[in-house]
């Protein structure tokens, strides 16, 4: 585990313009054990954040700074809030500074570096730094977490998907058709983050519903990545189908998976309320809920419901989360509590905002 | 097929204080061979009905009526815009007026009068007309229906959910696992109607996504009977779960079906171009294509993308539609057309609102 | 000032089965000097909230109860989030066994009795305990609120317009023609409450704007009273209209003044900027600045613009506020605060969620 | 009047990857009287308008042609749906070949060349060629309009200030404080265009409300000079404040003004519905009335509610329109059938879209 010198972790941020930057913004700023020492941006150099984010304005004081002024390596931990192929590059050089990195673009997700390169179309320029990362996926790799210097923070879609999966992939035997898992997620379209584009302009997104990556997503390699772990090394087949709704935040994934003739027995309710007992970010909810993603509006919770369908020989497994909180910056804090010591919940007690 | 003496058909409506009514309205009162005679509602007599509806001033001049004013005996046929249990109290008396009926409720589409009985609580009470009427989906009964004297038009996601399997299941040997296929849907809110609820408020289903009726929906019990008969008969398990989008307009339905080993080499691409090849509303789109709700808002166009993911041994069917039109007003039209001997399009050929 | 004699002030909630109420429970779970003791309604006897407002899941463990169970005047303080006319019913009891009020509703709005009767359709239950209480603008009225036994929480537009006009009326001498200001305001929908209404459903008030209220709006004569309060008794004549935006929450106001001949050398930024300069939760943004509602979602900030249009001799005050928090829930909370003599902010100090 | 030798008008589109120009080809792909038959667009040469469209698959077979293939010098008329500052390089050429212009840019809106030059920062390029324009706005220049080569399409905002004010202006004598009217309008989100910006992204505009170019807008002195003509040259102080709706079509004014003393007997609401009591597309709703947006959604109508406030003395006129239909596109089209002896109505009789 991380040592901090001071009572408060010095937190600096590289990149920060985006929605994973203000949100990141938000929880720190009010974070019992942090203290913001730096936010980068070449372009906007000067800027006070709360120009960009004007809900920032009396909270956040802040103004993006170059990354050569900002002293990164004084911090105690830096969050990379940048485009894919950010982290790896200025990542030696912080962890030789002794600066603990929580990267939430896709630098540190996938191990296999093949599959990085053909996904993100870019040679990965730190390959032994990989392998020494950790997947931030606190539920599933709690132990390993608390003693990483890199965090590979998962994407939104892999966060939901997995946990969802989790409980039955992780035991000995097969429960369900593990060659034909199927998971038809749903995003608000902060997750497409706060670039310039048509697509995702109000009059193109707004009053719509379509399907995107139909093709090939590359959050598909990083879950299929996850899953063969999670199953002990045994192949996963999945069909990911991620579609794009008309509101700002929140994900629901709808997973179905065929149970076996010799699982149809499983009390699923109970194995997978059992697995997430002691979580506190992990919520069962009873049995015949239908979870909503604005129960979970501006908080860390991830909401679960456990359904059989049909004849009762399929599961159907729905999952909830804010893609910019555990989907995002409030995992990556998890992650950062974790890291140095701190209660998994320290400044993630938000209430979701209801209506 | 049914005569019209004049020129015009004489169209009357039942209910019309709803979604669909005033979508009816709305094409009917543009159709070139209609004409708009009579609407009732007994809460609203004598109440305009561009009033009610703003959108219809200067377009729709008739008044709400009672039904013992409005002379619905004197019409051609009459739609059933109205809570299900209504049409078939009214079809006989109708019937006996040679009137030709269109019901939009629920009353003519389960052929099961058990499972009629069973998932809208409620006796049926003219088997007989049951046993005559048609399930009005035009790409599947075109025959019958121009013939019909009832039609019960379908279901909004039983649209969606049978034009998206149709050419897989309608040929002599099965072509994906037909005991395992998957229907995840999608609806805009209008689908829920237009009756005072808090479930359906602004601020509850405003950027919110959410899954309903995940216990069983009325729906699926409508297409897994359609199902089987496009099956020749064999059984057809489906599991079928349906989600609210925060959007007014719109359904996409995101279907899923294993292809068997021996159908491998299907080219299902030109298996879907070939069956709707002469469909005026069903657009096969183009190998890669990803369909959007907003492409048919307000146009009764139904679009349909055929995709297949992993290793090539699923299909994924992306079906489109807007919910009130091929779903609801715009297919009871349709089904119109063909009873009286029309072009199948007049009336329909609205371009869709885009943005 | 009340006294408490534990650490905690206890806190009894009526109603709560609406925004405001759901509202007061995410801001009193998380306040650290309060403890919620009870939430009532009839209607809902027995039910958790959690049920009824799945983001309050594992933050709040009430259910709602009776009156008679609820053990109300044990409390320190009660809120009363319910329709008009319940508090003046039950004030005088609460007051007998020294349990201060603040009531969401407007029996404690208006002064004017008359006025009341008019617009509230009801007679005035308690004309004392009204001469006694305070109206809860807690900018224009700290010091009696802090004294206060009975506090009529503003209306939302009111609270907007209130302080958006302020620093022109409480000077000695006019600055703008009082005879003729105009506020044009706008409203998300959870305005409009939780209520079960066809003109709030998501398909009606979505995709849509429109005016409401022109011919007369209950806030108006809540504005103007305090208005001329404001103005030392002079007349102010408003012209008030209020709109409704397709958003869940937020409110705006856009008030036009036409600055006096004599008065048109006055720096009115810094007019405004002095007037608010201690104020916590007021935020005069720099000159020329134009803010967002979404800037205050989920907090209790107003911020407010000053512009000079046109050949310099029109204002225009832009006023921004989360018509739940600051307009409703929040401020209630603020005067609790001060009400015990707790810092005004405990339990407010919320960062605004962005996107 | 323009004469077309054959029975459909040649209709060539210049730009049209912007919502104007989708509007256009929705409107003219259905008029009765228009063929389609070039469109450009020098970026997207080749790509068939309904891929970049969907809305207009089966509808419009069209490629984008660069300005050299497309032989606009051949049709009767050429829309320009460009950004400002192309039409005017492009007229001279066009008027030699005889070819009508209809500009949506601003190059023809402001007769001030000076004025134009301020506000959109380029120099006028024809202004012999402006001198000879006619602003089309066909209620107030119906009789300039039928014989002009050139028209200058209005501003969306002008267009509902200047109908919401004409009657008022028009008459020999002031009816209202001229001196200081003020117009608070309301786009929704099309109204800024299809551009990749972040202000006008999904997760930007949405569930958000703010006024923008307070400082001035261009619109502002397009109004000013044609409010002066009405008013037969007097001056007409207007301050005019545009915010951003969360939604995507629409556009809503609420404008105010003071009834002198003299006028105070006037009946405004007869005033009104006689001086629009022969246009098709302006429609003075009944006395009382509170229009709404989505009344006209995709229709060209615009619809009037006049209102008297206070104690009478203040005028408040709500108008409301489509901004990319009545405020575009369709008095685009409503232009040239006045320009070529159609009836004004043709191809323009769509029934709003509701819901």
């Amino acid at each position: 585990m991380a040592q901090s010198s001071a009572s408060q972790i010095k937190v600096g941020i590289v990149g920060g313009t985006g929605y994973t930057g203000v949100e990141l913004l938000r929880l720190l700023s009010q974070h019992p054990n942090a203290k913001l020492q730096a936010i980068t941006s070449r372009s906007e150099d000067g800027m006070p954040v709360a120009q960009m984010f004007p809900n920032l304005r009396g909270k956040v004081d802040l103004k993006f700074q170059t990354p050569e002024q900002a002293g990164l390596e004084s911090c105690d931990v830096v969050f990379f809030a940048t485009p894919h192929g950010v982290a790896m590059k200025q990542a030696q050089s912080l962890l030789d500074h002794n600066v603990r990195i929580i990267d939430l673009a896709a630098d540190f997700r996938l191990q296999d570096t093949a599959a990085f390169e053909k996904w993100y179309k870019m040679p990965h320029s730190c390959p032994d730094i990989l392998a020494e990362s950790v997947y931030g996926l606190v539920e599933l790799n709690r132990g390993r977490i608390a003693d990483a210097r890199v965090i590979g923070n998962p994407g939104c879609y892999p966060t939901t998907v997995l946990l969802g999966l989790a409980p039955l992939l992780e035991g000995g035997k097969p429960l369900v058709d593990e060659s034909r898992i199927i998971a038809d997620s749903k995003s608000g379209v902060s997750g497409a983050g706060r670039k310039a584009e048509v697509s995702t302009l109000f009059s193109e997104a707004g009053d719509n519903f379509k399907a995107y990556g139909v093709a090939g997503h590359r959050h598909h390699v990083e879950i299929s990545e996850q899953l063969q772990k999670l199953a002990s090394g045994r192949q996963v087949g999945l069909t990911f189908i991620p579609h794009l709704v008309p509101m700002i935040r929140g994900m629901f994934s709808t997973i179905y998976a065929s149970i076996l003739p010799e699982a149809l027995d499983t009390d699923f309710q109970a194995l997978f309320e059992k697995r997430y007992a002691n979580e506190t970010f992990v919520d069962v909810l009873p049995a015949g809920s239908q979870p909503e993603t604005r129960s979970v509006r501006g908080s860390n919770a991830l909401r679960i419901a456990v359904h059989r369908s049909g004849n009762g020989d399929q599961l159907v497994i729905l999952v909830v989360q804010d893609n910019l909180v555990k989907g995002a910056a409030g995992q990556a804090v998890q992650n950062m509590n974790l890291m140095f010591g701190l209660p998994e919940s320290a400044g993630l007690e938000h209430v979701a905002l209801l209506p």
